[in-house]
């Protein structure tokens, strides 16, 4: 076993690739772990949109209100101690209001949508959002183009990923998926400095939702090029826990894609693209299964309830690249 | 004195124009008194600005939350009941707070901003805001194109209105006054059908500043030409009552332009482009040095303090008009 105390010592730098909520949580234990020049973390903005004339990214805000100590727990989005009069109002002009924006998360909308239109980039917006709530460590967008999820449904519709995943609740079938845009996207200058830094020691991939929160991230141009690249290993945590998502569609969509809804499933569909692989406790005996794939397996208790979890889990993570 | 009773049941219609607070007071008076067809409130828009990426119109809400009853009345602006989690934020992630814009006042400038954005018009808007409050008596813009109030200081520096009102607290000495825009403008579809209505009883200036919210209104393209054209007389009531502005930086104007501060004075600036003048009777002594400027002169109880003062007004206004 490493040296747990030799990971925040050491001048390996960590990169987090992470969606909403379970990546959200492993990325602050990994804040709690790594100095603030040690960590980098990604976060997804396939499923970023304009909503009522607002540019939204619900994944960056996750993390970083997660990480300002903000975040709504309850709710598992949006900030803690929310109010509604805006939207209520709103709803009373007849506006949309299938997308709950609270009073407080609101500012955040207006202040991106303001930044974005004088010209600055989604990174440097985020730079000063982050900043400003005291956050220490850098929150990355992969990339400062627009990239779009659309998620391909049983009726031949191609949504875009918040009418499927708020508006419609995640109960249309899934087909697919595209990425509109990512042809033409390249990785941020954040992300691709990250990847490309001569002292990373571990990339890895947050339990986020696998089709919707991490293929886009790994599938903008140049990113597995500079992953494989790297010397580090890349290592992934389940989202799949006793063939359960801990939460959001991932699970659903798995049985709607014809998959087995496993932690192996999910390291069948990173295949070839990862190191390591960090399933939970009780997935203990697809162990065997997965190393077949190729992909060295760490056993350990994933589940992050509370912070301690956090750490325990980020702490695992860093100590199992170290083993590469 | 002409039957009160009579004035609802008379098929002729009003023409109200109307800036904030002091002007809004009337037109509630006034549509408390007239049926919905037989009032349209017309409202100053060169006050208008764009802020933190939202198209706010001061005076038009104003008006709007007066009418819907939803008015702030300790603040003058605003709704009542209000609160600040947005703004808070907002000031949280260094963003401008000079313009205190509430959770619910909130909704109407999103609402607003979207629905300008996707092609319909100020006064197509106004109208689906009004209706949704529940407002069956008209709101319109003066116009449905930009006009923006400069206000020319001791300085020179020629300012957005706002930044006078707003950020500044009207601090700084005034000099002049321009409107940015209103060569190309005309008055909107509503406004000019409403001084063309062959059923034109009367043209009521309500108490507002008559510098900001009534010239850009008069100094519109056509206006004046319909006004004259309008068999209707044009009345204004004083904003200036025993030398002080009830609300407003009016008097503090004046006294910078170089005119005395009273309804004399007032009327004096209005001369030639109205026929009656309402003043307080705390101003009755200047009645005949009112009548000399060629200008009919009611002196009533002018200060709205209740709800009934409101409809008196509007009563005594429409009775005055209907003895020309």
């Amino acid at each position: 076993m490493v040296d747990k105390k030799s990971l925040a010592s050491s001048s390996n730098t960590c990169v987090a690739l992470s969606g909403g909520v379970g990546g959200a949580k492993l990325a602050l234990g990994l804040s709690k772990v790594l100095k603030s020049n040690q960590l980098d973390i990604i976060a997804n903005t396939a499923d970023d949109f304009e909503h009522i004339g607002l540019y939204i990214c619900p994944d960056l805000d996750t993390v970083t209100y997660t990480l300002a100590d903000l975040s709504n727990k309850e709710l598992g989005w949006g900030q803690a101690g929310e109010t509604w009069e805006f939207l209520n109002a709103l709803e009373r002009l007849g506006g949309e209001s299938w997308f709950r924006l609270g009073d407080k998360d609101m500012a955040t909308h207006v202040f991106r949508t303001q930044s974005l239109s004088s010209g600055l980039t989604l990174s440097e917006t985020t730079a000063q959002i982050t900043q400003r709530l005291g956050i220490a460590h850098k929150i990355i967008p992969m990339c400062d183009m627009p990239v779009a999820t659309k998620v391909k449904v049983e009726s031949g519709e191609l949504m875009a990923f918040q009418h499927y995943f708020v508006r419609d609740r995640c109960e249309p079938k899934v087909t697919g998926f595209e990425f509109e845009g990512i042809k033409d996207a390249s990785p941020s200058i954040g992300f691709s400095a990250a990847l490309n830094n001569t002292n990373l020691g571990s990339i890895i991939i947050c339990p986020s939702n696998p089709f919707v929160s991490v293929d886009p991230v790994l599938k903008l141009p140049g990113v597995m090029a500079a992953i494989q690249a790297a010397t580090a290993p890349t290592i992934a945590v389940s989202p799949i826990v006793g063939g359960q998502a801990i939460k959001g569609p991932a699970a659903k969509m798995m049985k709607e894609l014809g998959m087995p809804q496993t932690a192996l499933a999910v390291a069948e569909h990173y295949q070839g693209r990862i190191d390591g692989f960090v399933i939970d406790e009780a997935d203990a005996a697809m162990v065997a299964d997965i190393e077949a794939l190729g992909i060295k397996t760490l056993v350990t208790k994933t589940m992050m309830l509370s912070l301690q979890d956090r750490i325990d889990l980020a702490e695992a993570c860093l100590a199992f690249a170290e083993t590469f």
